[in-house]
């Protein structure tokens, strides 16, 4: 990669993108092979917000390569309690660590703070914004799993405010992907990301129920819905029940259907789905660790 | 060991529990010399309550024998609070780690998570239920000063609800060893530990005070009353002074009595005990780290 | 050093600052180089406070050592919550660590608890107290960008209750330095930190305004002002702005001028300052490493 921050994955060319697969692929064969890459390198991890997989993964993924972590800790024992400035925060852990992982709750924030550093800055989730390395790791297990050419996605879900599905359905424009769209009406793609794929020679399509498209799909991506999202709990009851998924819904779809998630699921996806050989949500959270070596190993 | 998981001390043998202890004195003897034991091995900490001394002597060990630790952290910075299942939690970190120390409030919870797993899982306490390296750590450090047969031991405290104590009594019947506890009347062992204890085969007997039985003594271990088992304070104040320690209360005890305790104390042991040689709280506390060094070493 | 402890900066003598200022230096010079010099030693961090800088500094450090730390976590998910004392707590630690950093809110803390342990204790700063590691780092820091005798130094801010100033001030007693102190009247230096100064044959003035004195420094060291300080917003209003720096209030300093702050600022230093070569705030926290790597390795 060419890039010394990992802000968006907008930033990622096709090329760049295998690039992080081929190395990933490579760490995922032989996961324990790694410990001599960066002996003593330090990645400072700086969490605005909750995090397990994202964090914890982080950490594996520098730990395996033979680098350490050294934790900011939660916001509320942190000197940003004091009123300190995200800018300042990050020019201060610059000089402890070479490498910042950042989540944020304000979109932008990853951007506005890469400004300020000279170390490697990975955007890990900022609000509403980009998640790159979550996107990354989606690319990997649908190639794994499917192939990255010549597929039919579902995406399903919360498709208004999911940075994951934003993310992710712009960098399938990368690839000959055709993708559809599964929502409630309330929760449907932002005309803007709809521009944006639009303009980038998608082939989109929308759908309100995923019985019509399910059949032709080679992967489903299923997201949560918050019920928080909707003004009143009857018309959160309403549609609900028709974006999850269990054994059932799964008899008219192919008997090699990949599903993901991004996890932490609450209902979407029934436990009894668990089992089957489609569910691949865990290796997907799984995945998080050798995709995150291959970013770090390019960096560092 | 043939177990994967270390859930119980119920499920250790005697030999069991003897390869433990044996390994663990190894570790002890030069504590700086396992650094090559597993080098870049992980060990995921998934505590859902506070913990100091297990959680940084599992830290420790670990460490200790090359390897390092992901730390999912407060439970309240994690997707837990997203409404995460455990079952799905540890199924993410398995994914990240070559073993699972897991603590919850819950009873049970560890057999269940178990379950869910392909790394080994060790159990550092599950509510009321069990915390089987505490135990291994009691019977390491009852072995290194009292030896664990032919021994005459003393259980005082809370006897109802702490799970140290029936942990540790169930281990003992593997030991020709003689029990004694000692509680106030509302805080007997539980008629079922009581019952377990004799199909084992154990010499149990209980009292309502420690003068009658102290001066018999070779280890007495002492455990906390809280206050808040009592409906009311004047119950609590009747009976709490009796089951507390001092320089005074040991004049009638045997010169070499053990005594223990598994932190963290509040008044049960009088500060002035302290620089006797009998307080072996601290290294009882200590001894947690060789004990989970050799449990580690031999599940890695 | 001969010191076994680190509590204040007042044990330090000019030899021994020396001393730790240039082995600071050589890791300075090339911190990746000492990976080899402490490899497996564990540094536990006890912080009953949050920290951002001073916590992951010392982490730095330890692990640029080739060691690693074991942290206790916040308090609130420790033993402390249950009722621990603060001798049983490091008690224990010491049982887990090579050495201990510790952060209390209670002054003499540091003191109390080093008399528990027999392993080397940093003080990480005691409430009021002290904070030592911050002084060395200080100095470091003013030795780098001005040298430490012949130099004028002004300290402004907070001079009442900062215990950052009071350790600074105390320690530059050892070098050939001129001391200006500027505060509104209400913060000015406690009248037995003035006398101890005196004492030690420091040259000290006071100003109630920087205009009269800023020409004149080689360092400017400020500090925070706290609102809560004052009894009512409208007496804060009167004196606050008069003891923050802009670009414009630099315009009769000297070129050279040197200005320090610990961080983390609000609004003392204007942002615009930062990109003048005379802000040496981050670099002073960035000195943070280093100079704790010479005080671990020297105690280790």
């Amino acid at each position: 990669m060419r890039h010394d921050h990992i802000i968006t994955a907008k930033q990622l060319s096709r090329e760049d993108i295998e690039a992080v697969l081929d190395r990933a692929a490579e760490f995922d064969a032989d996961p324990g092979a790694a410990l001599d890459r960066h002996p003593g390198k330090l990645l400072a991890l700086a969490f605005y917000e909750p995090s397990t997989r994202t964090k914890m993964s982080f950490e594996t993924a520098i730990k395996r390569l033979g680098g350490d972590v050294i934790d900011m800790g939660p916001v509320e024992y942190s000197s940003v309690k004091k009123g300190e400035s995200l800018a300042d925060t990050v020019r201060v852990i610059e000089g402890y660590a070479d490498a910042i992982a950042l989540r944020h709750p304000m979109e932008g924030s990853a951007t506005m703070a890469s400004q300020f550093v000279d170390v490697p800055l990975l955007n890990a989730g900022d609000g509403a914004g980009q998640h790159p390395t979550q996107t990354l790791l989606d690319l990997y297990t649908i190639r794994e799993q499917a192939g990255l050419d010549d597929i039919t996605i579902g995406i399903m879900g919360d498709l208004k405010y999911g940075r994951t599905v934003h993310s992710l359905a712009h960098a399938l424009t990368n690839f000959d992907t055709r993708q559809h769209f599964i929502s409630p009406e309330s929760l449907k793609l932002p005309r803007n990301v709809r521009y944006d794929l639009h303009e980038e020679g998608a082939q989109v399509r929308e759908h309100d129920s995923l019985d019509e498209i399910l059949p032709e799909l080679d992967v489903l991506y299923v997201t949560r819905i918050q019920r928080e999202r909707f003004p009143d709990e009857n018309e959160y009851q309403k549609v609900a029940g028709q974006f999850t998924i269990d054994v059932e819904t799964l008899e008219s779809a192919d008997d090699d259907l990949t599903i993901m998630h991004p996890l932490p699921r609450v209902d979407e996806i029934d436990p009894a789905i668990d089992d089957l050989d489609n569910a691949t949500y865990f290796e997907q959270a799984h995945n998080g660790v050798p995709v995150r070596m291959a970013i770090l190993d390019m960096l560092l």
